[in-house]
């Protein structure tokens, strides 16, 4: 049988150890690295993955797509679908900075839950490559997303882009809405009624205090995929897998690594499921449905 | 058992995907890849691999040379031999941007069809590394072998240094001439006699069309290496194998994927006897007698 | 099982194919190469590294630190166990340019000829990463070293640099001095009632002539380090092993192929070992007990 081949594109300067080990924890026999991958010399790649397998066995090569700098990656990726030819082609995910696994996984635990259909959800500095892709996949299962930013503007930038995103995948419409995040009087107003929090802000920022989480009457979940201290919700440690966010809370609280288990098992079930066919695109919204798989395991 | 070693020593910035994956199924256990592999760094790498295993394992290391400019890789060759030391060396090939392997496997299809030794044959656009590799192949098995190209004393030069090669390697004397051949006049004459043609022109020329190929009575055989249409050879298909250049014609046709089975299955088996002893030094006439054996199967 | 997986952390801008040949032949299953790897890029590549695996499973995955410049490979490994969280950790092992094992060898190898501990000894030219490296393990163990250079002044401040190290992994006093090696009166001088001499010197130049070591009357092993022409040595060729100095002699030589073949054993047990436990940190002591295991069996 053909060895399974992973092609693993890098944007950065040096391919991620991370991904190269998850990789080879999948089941990949050969991982074969490439640093510094550029979009203007990702063709000939691409084409030398196509062209050296026949149909059978094509199935047994696949890219990954990583790096830091997740929209140089999602231009990898349209780089790398233009490149097949017809069926002629190789699974390909794109998981740069572990956006997609991050975002679906804590998802994924948001709906373990609440029912996220008709839910009322607040991402707290929902503007960066992770708070986009958990608002798409809240908003996409019909909860009423609340993005935020301390930028009123820059949230409704970023909620319009997220909107036409789904929009494009011709869905129902989303219920997307910005708001200004940044003093302590707006924490406390967008987290009034919220059910669901998500806080993707950057490492070692708190974006609410414990007393804000406590005073949120209806939260029924908490979730922080910030890894460094302090915690970016307060109450939320970066260990908590479920657990109260406070004594006697009924709200439970995950932290980055509360979140961690699920994620890794969704990125390796995802680099599985590339050998399965040789069609594959794995973004945001595969990634999602294969966490949801892992889940329910 | 020591373990198979491919070092792949690449010229170009990222390593050949497509040769990555021609060695992994040539049963290789372990694929070493270096990009921007220059020669006056390779004695190191050389010494590293000659060095770390003892006589009755060192045949399990190998280099394979390769990128997209054959010259520079040429001169690697040059480079990798030079660093042996008398027996204490490991295999290498060299097939940068496929030249031996595709000049190769299109000889062994022409003479699938006609008697070399004799006959009169045509290689169109001749001056690169396919067509010089071609006509020195074609000329060694006592081909008449006419080298052409726009301007004729680019043509002489290209089959003076060829024959040069041939004369190197103390053989009889070759056949070779150069012809201009850009006006529709000069291609007409280059291909009244000829029964062989291959075309090695660059990707999207058409060097000969479908009347040209059907006026040349004694025609046998007709390839065409140019994989990007419209194809080099007019009323011969980027898949044809063998099939009449057109309705009722005897002469047949190949395309580049036409050939391209012969190729591959050329490529891997080089790979696979690069690890039966630890001398092996495969560049064109080696190569060529590889595909030989391989077709005979 | 978790595969064997090692990071290959290169500062050269080709990683040595030495080092990757060694590591698979130490039962690697996926060995991954970084080039021109930089202490302040390190961090990110050490905790993809630490945060992929579970406790039970994170012993599989290891680093070997690589390259020529043995002082930049010393900086990398402290940024490689800065970058560790506790008992979150793996198993590391420096081996820049060979500098530890081939100490180690050379340091075993003269131990099986006379017991080190209160032996006389000479380094010379012995300012160098091996130079030290075999002057430190000498004197831990006991010998009376004089480390030699054309500088007096030169070899003092090596001196009391390695006698500093020996401090801080605070044993007893180390017995070191330093001596001018340039004229041939000083080699005589310094060579006078030696009875184990290491020469660690350039490729290619003599640092004692065949006269001065057979006029050495208390000398037991001459061990030459240098594997280019002529020998650092006179009288000792880089293959000998244990074999009398000149005719009649009672000292025995060692040239540096001589001594390989337990360097390389030594190289391959430290790879071997680094994945027993994730918690392993192999720099020349560590490395030094391990070839005087191997050389045990």
């Amino acid at each position: 049988m053909a060895k399974r081949i992973l092609f693993q594109f890098d944007i950065d300067s040096q391919p991620s150890s991370f991904d190269a080990v998850v990789a080879i924890d999948s089941g990949v026999d050969h991982l074969i690295p490439y640093a510094g991958v550029q979009a203007t010399l990702i063709e000939p790649l691409v084409h030398g993955a196509m062209f050296t397998r026949g149909d059978k066995d094509l199935k047994n090569t696949a890219i990954f797509l990583g790096g830091s700098d997740v929209e140089a990656a999602e231009t990898l990726l349209r780089c790398v679908t233009d490149a097949f030819f017809g069926p002629v082609r190789v699974s390909v995910m794109m998981d740069a900075n572990g956006c997609n696994t991050t975002a679906a996984a804590a998802v994924v635990a948001a709906a373990r839950h609440i029912d996220l259909a008709g839910s009322r959800a607040v991402v707290l500095s929902g503007t960066g490559p992770v708070g986009q892709r958990v608002s798409r996949l809240l908003a996409r299962d019909g909860a009423h997303v609340t993005l935020t930013s301390r930028s009123r503007s820059r949230a409704q930038r970023v909620c319009d882009s997220v909107a036409q995103e789904i929009a494009d995948a011709s869905d129902a419409p989303p219920n997307l809405k910005a708001a200004a995040a940044g003093s302590p009087e707006e924490v406390t107003a967008v987290l009034s009624d919220a059910q669901i929090v998500v806080a993707c802000g950057a490492a070692g920022v708190q974006l609410a205090s414990e007393n804000d989480l406590t005073s949120a009457q209806d939260l029924v979940v908490a979730i922080d995929l910030n890894a460094v201290p302090p915690s970016g919700l307060g109450g939320v440690a970066v260990m908590d897998k479920g657990s109260p966010i406070s004594e006697g809370a009924s709200a439970v609280g995950y932290g980055a690594i509360g979140v961690g288990g699920l994620k890794m098992k969704t990125h390796r079930a995802a680099i599985e499921s590339l050998f399965e066919s040789n069609d594959k695109v794995l973004n945001i919204d595969e990634i999602y449905q294969i966490a949801q798989a892992v889940d329910r395991r």
